[in-house]
């Protein structure tokens, strides 16, 4: 179902004319109750919507849009394993990656469940072996250093984890490296002892060139220090599905550790693409941040349209995105250990629903994934905010704060608080010109100046935001939010007709990559375009210079 | 001068018209030397803007617009000392903090170079003593740990430069805290030793309340570990203006680095606020750095505009904001060391040119700042580029690449050129149906299937990009890109005809950030809006569980 074509598309589109001159600090002012109402919670995470530009009506509208195109239908395909990523013919599991208790999933008549099991106890076997010393490099060293090496959703997901729970880290320190650039191995190898190191590399098909390409060089380092081409098989371990190529690397078979075509890159945290998370933070809390992954799939799955975080959360995206016209989105998390979630969050959305084509091939005429960005809130005060509250656009912000975690403590965790309040109160309700008036001739400063700065130093307002605030920011408050965001890509990608979980954008620079590589090798290829032409031309100066 | 008010406006509104249905692949198509042709280099930075959306009217319309807002007056003015930033009614003089050789700059009749220079002896001096071991702690030993305690400008642009330049790095290590959540500083002093442990802390007013916190809670930490309150004044400097503040904080008035009111936060690394890099790659490096922002002040200042690069560079984004409506802008580094460059010129260009309201007041009738965010490339390739390339709306990309840097080598390197290149070309030239077709029909995939597929795998292409290339990575070089963003920014802001040099943006969430932490020790407030109380009131609930 083309979403413009139902009714509550079209009464959206009246109906945003209709609150084109409400102001947020109105909406407060005529319902005391406001916060209230526009509030839900789950799992362990409050999110207040209330300061979205938004009445009973417009939530009318954007459930009656929901069940227009059947999403109901569309989450339990998602669910039940039905090949919902049509363009590659697979089921979309990440779910089922974190069932719990006995659960069924049955793709193409064979259960997943078992399959995901048996791969996590063998996982599960790993970390604790590394964790507990009992695991030995090649010298007889236990493990200090584990590298994870992997780029995309072999990166950006356990790094943001791992980031996330450190108050939780207590097994050996786990790094990331992704870029090709070797300085990025480099700098990471540095004061590292090759005895005590241990490298996963993780890439499904084994051979993304970004990680081959540091992985061999990782095996080079590793050798050259401990003499032996043996060394390898006790100081890497893969996580892959490309037995040949994992071996033919040096890799023990048994060291090894699969996943399946209906996990995708950007969700597969829960898979073994975890196990540097279980290395950090030990099996156990691993399975507790699959907990509160499942938690809020239980209430995704069940939960009415009205109550549900996933569902109110990418209705108002499509609600400022597609009526209201903020094609950009801020996430401002507060808590320094989130600083990786913006990133994250940023492939998540941007690889799922930057797309123009709906599943059926048809050309959408309407707005799709927004940008998202962010960096943490509280630096962001000192920074991009100031366009956020003046800036000629407007650009919704999710704020997000976990009220506790293990070490914070006051006066630093109420300047946190109270920080990220002030933001959405003020984006919120701006500051008028009479209001800087009297406070400028409260302070008694001169009248011609006061008029001077005046337009400056007014705020318009009326500037959305959410807020979500977490009890905590344990394993399983995080699994419950990270669930909460998929599922919101999830949702808005099934109202947008398109599919969340292809990629096929990335296809085209990927294929042209090989090419120009082998041309920088000396090899003659056709012509690219002009610029690629110069561009070719003045590194081959350089080159020449550099000799 | 407001620019819609031109000549050279109307006529760029006309003209971007008459370009709507140009494809990027036709305009290399009928002008084999369209790379050459829109192409600059200065200060060891290639700058290849062909692949925008322009030809030779586009570029003469956006220079008579420059000329019409009399750029070069401002450029002079800036240079020059005068007060434009009209606000606060100061200079802006960033561009002094590195002039080179013999130079006077006077503000009010006092030339500020010998100010400059005597505090840069200072910092020199300093670094150098630290570096040389003969720095020492309380009880004696050498500095092995560097702590800068900073937020927004006196974070972002030191921490940018150390993390870029880390390959010259061979003093103490050095250290970023900057969120107020107490869990960055109790992560980065995990596994310092207090005894070689120095703190900077930067604030200029020495009032910023996440840094004031911050640096409280590591004086605790400090003297806790080493049993006295002298210990303060060897583990201590300042970079401030407050000498008051600084001296009862315990840090010995002759460890306190100044600055002047001419120097904005995003505009501070070349001043004592670059005490860290100083410290991390040597005062002489640091020196190149001046040295090659001061080549590019010297191309700015002088360099005819067709052949400018903050100039042309500036003009492209009015183009793609005001006339093609591309509201957000990719900075994509290649180089991993460049990983902070994003954020840092995110608070660059969003913090100068967030605004909506013109010098004199007035509210702008047009866009100005963009959004601008981004992750380093290579790893944006497997994550947001998909929306780049499919996604339903245009986002200008600046590709970022330095083609050396010590430590880099082969094949990594030549992986990461290739994808540099690629995906520019990817972007401008997309994928035809026809092609997809004939490379599917080659592979030998079933008509059906051919079709079903084909609009997924289609790339439109005409989405515009600049590449910057860098000869290297070196302290001179970068000093150079980022004066070229620094004067980018200036050149905008001068055109829309906004101040980029305040911030009164930042102000109403920080007042109301001190009620709120009121509130929160306890104290009655005013009532603040339905959203916030309901919020404390959450916030209070969990704070009474945890008791």
């Amino acid at each position: 179902m083309n979403p413009t074509l139902t009714n509550a598309w079209s009464r959206l589109a009246e109906h945003a004319n209709s609150l084109t001159h409400t102001h947020l600090r109105h909406l407060f002012a005529i319902d005391s109750k406001r916060a209230q109402h526009f509030c839900a919670e789950a799992c362990g995470i409050l999110l207040d919507y209330s300061k979205n530009r938004i009445n009973d009506d417009s939530l009318r509208h954007l459930f009656d849009l929901a069940d227009a195109c059947d999403l109901r239908t569309h989450i339990l395909a998602m669910f039940e394993g039905e090949a919902i990523n049509t363009t590659e013919n697979r089921a979309v599991l990440h779910t089922a990656l974190r069932a719990q208790g006995e659960a069924h999933v049955q793709v193409g008549g064979h259960d997943v469940i078992p399959d995901i099991r048996a791969v996590r106890a063998r996982t599960h076997t790993f970390a604790k072996a590394v964790r507990e010393g009992r695991w030995l490099g090649h010298t007889g060293q236990v493990i200090r250093d584990v590298v994870n090496i992997g780029i995309g959703g072999s990166d950006l997901g356990p790094l943001m984890v791992c980031e996330a729970l450190r108050p939780y880290a207590d097994g050996p320190r786990v790094h990331f490296v992704s870029n090709v650039d070797n300085l990025h191995l480099l700098q990471t190898l540095k004061g590292l002892d090759p005895a005590s190191t241990l490298f996963i590399v993780a890439s499904k098909t084994f051979t993304t060139v970004e990680t081959l390409t540091n992985a061999r060089s990782a095996r080079h380092w590793l050798v050259e220090a401990l003499g032996s081409e043996a060394a390898v098989a006790k100081h890497f371990v893969a996580i892959s599905t490309n037995r040949e190529k994992v071996t033919e690397f040096g890799i023990d078979a048994d060291n090894m550790f699969g996943f399946w075509d209906w996990v995708g890159g950007r969700y597969s945290l829960w898979s073994a693409i975890g196990l540097p998370i279980e290395i950090a933070i030990g099996p156990e809390r691993f399975d507790e941040l699959l907990a509160g992954a499942a938690a809020m799939d239980l209430h995704f799955r069940t939960a009415p349209l009205k109550e549900n975080l996933p569902v109110i959360l990418a209705l108002l995206g499509i609600w400022n995105i597609n009526f209201l016209g903020f094609t950009s989105q801020v996430i401002a998390p507060y808590n320094q250990t989130l600083y990786r979630l913006p990133a994250y969050l940023q492939q998540l959305d941007m690889e799922s629903n930057g797309k123009h084509v709906r599943v059926e091939g048809e050309t959408v005429s309407y707005g799709t994934g927004p940008v998202i960005w962010g960096e943490p809130g509280i630096n962001g005060q000192h920074a991009y905010f100031q366009l956020l509250h003046q800036g000629s656009r407007i650009i919704p912000v999710d704020f997000i704060l976990a009220l506790s975690q293990p070490g914070q403590t006051d006066p630093h965790r109420r300047t946190l608080i109270a920080s990220c309040l002030a933001q959405s109160s003020a984006l919120m309700s701006g500051r008028t010109a009479a209001e800087v008036r009297a406070e400028m001739q409260a302070r008694g400063v001169a009248a011609a100046q006061i008029e001077t700065l005046l337009p400056h130093r007014v705020f318009d307002g009326n500037r959305p935001s959410n807020t979500l605030l977490l009890k905590d920011l344990s394993p399983r408050s995080l699994g419950a939010l990270i669930a909460l965001y998929e599922h919101k890509v999830f949702v808005q990608g099934s109202i947008w007709g398109i599919n969340s979980f292809d990629q096929w954008g990335v296809e085209l620079g990927k294929q042209l990559a090989v090419g120009l590589e082998k041309r920088l090798e000396g090899a003659e290829t056709p012509a690219y375009d002009g610029s690629t032409e110069m561009l070719l031309a003045y590194v081959a100066r350089q080159k020449t210079k550099t000799r």
